[in-house]
């Protein structure tokens, strides 16, 4: 009897869902318990086993519960074209929006020297082996043209340059400090078509 | 390889939620993984818990994993005071906004003959039993004045005036600080109907 309800406990941890306040997370508790415990017995199912199963791919480091991530692992993509993005999030807006064949590589954040996040905590040592095989091209770079997404991308570019690797990026178009996976994805075509050289 | 992957089984099994598309089914399942593992991991646990084992309270009908709930089994409150309720989430909200010390009984819906729900359904046979214990001196009927949510009270009302016990019913008029303008005819024309003296 001291135990906390497990009503109480379900609605406390829906709360981890991001914008799920109180009311909210009663209204889903309530929801799947009247009517749609299938689907919250497999949501829980899936979740469980997401969160401790997926990593990173081995290769281009977005998510994937395997060792080599499907578009990795896919031989029908253009290896001579990788598009480096920041998170997992915008690989899968770009494959979402355009006709992008080519593979990507996500560096998972931006260089900031003061948050002690630099070119390793990018994997860039990574990203430069890949570039040494000689089998990348065009080096796509889809980085927010924030101040430290500059300077990432400018980092980016002079390691590709080194390697003979041309380097282009999308299209401004994308606005000034706006997300990428939050874009239209009409924009974000527009964008990735109209690549320059950088 | 030929498994879907599991980060679109999470995005997918993520819509079972109310109100999540496809598109903040992604943001979720990227947030989770991405920022709150842990969260994740505790909200998996406890959702398929709850989805096995919270049940209905064996007196008044409300979820709880116990053979009582918490309310019903609180010595300390009134249980000549019984509200009658249609949802479980209604007894939150009447737990959460008033000083309600009494008990209640959970309906579960509304009498719906062309629906195949009749007072068994609504575990009325249930309800008269516990009328005919002789400790409910007052019923509150807290239902929604719907059509079929009057036929429901009335029926209700019967039950327990033929009990011997006295019914109520919670006000009906316009909510504090609201829009007239906004509100439902129907609400309106109950709120003028009942006008007081001021
Ligand atoms: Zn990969
Ligand atoms: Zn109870």
């Amino acid at each position: 009897m001291s135990e906390r309800a497990l009503l109480d406990q379900l609605i406390d941890a829906l709360r981890c869902l991001p914008g799920v306040g109180p009311k909210s997370a009663q209204r889903i508790a309530f929801h799947l318990l009247e009517r749609d415990r299938e689907g919250g017995a497999r949501l829980a199912r899936v979740m469980a086993e997401a969160m401790t199963r997926i990593g990173h791919c081995d290769r281009c480091r977005t998510l994937t519960e395997r060792e080599r991530c499907a578009i990795c692992a896919d031989p029908h993509r253009d290896a001579g074209l990788l598009c480096v993005v920041e998170q997992p999030s915008e690989v899968v807006a770009i494959e979402q929006a355009t006709d992008f064949g080519g593979r990507y590589f996500v560096l998972g954040g931006r260089l900031s020297p003061l948050d002690g996040i630099g070119p390793a905590e990018l994997g860039l040592d990574r990203l430069e082996a890949l570039l040494a095989e000689g089998v990348v091209r065009e080096l796509v770079l889809a980085i927010s043209p924030t101040v430290e997404g500059g300077a990432t991308a400018q980092f980016v570019a002079e390691l590709a340059t080194v390697q003979g690797v041309a380097v282009t990026r999308i299209a401004q178009g994308v606005p000034l400090g706006g997300d990428l996976d939050a874009l239209d994805g009409g924009t974000l075509a527009l964008a990735l078509a109209g690549r320059r050289a950088f």
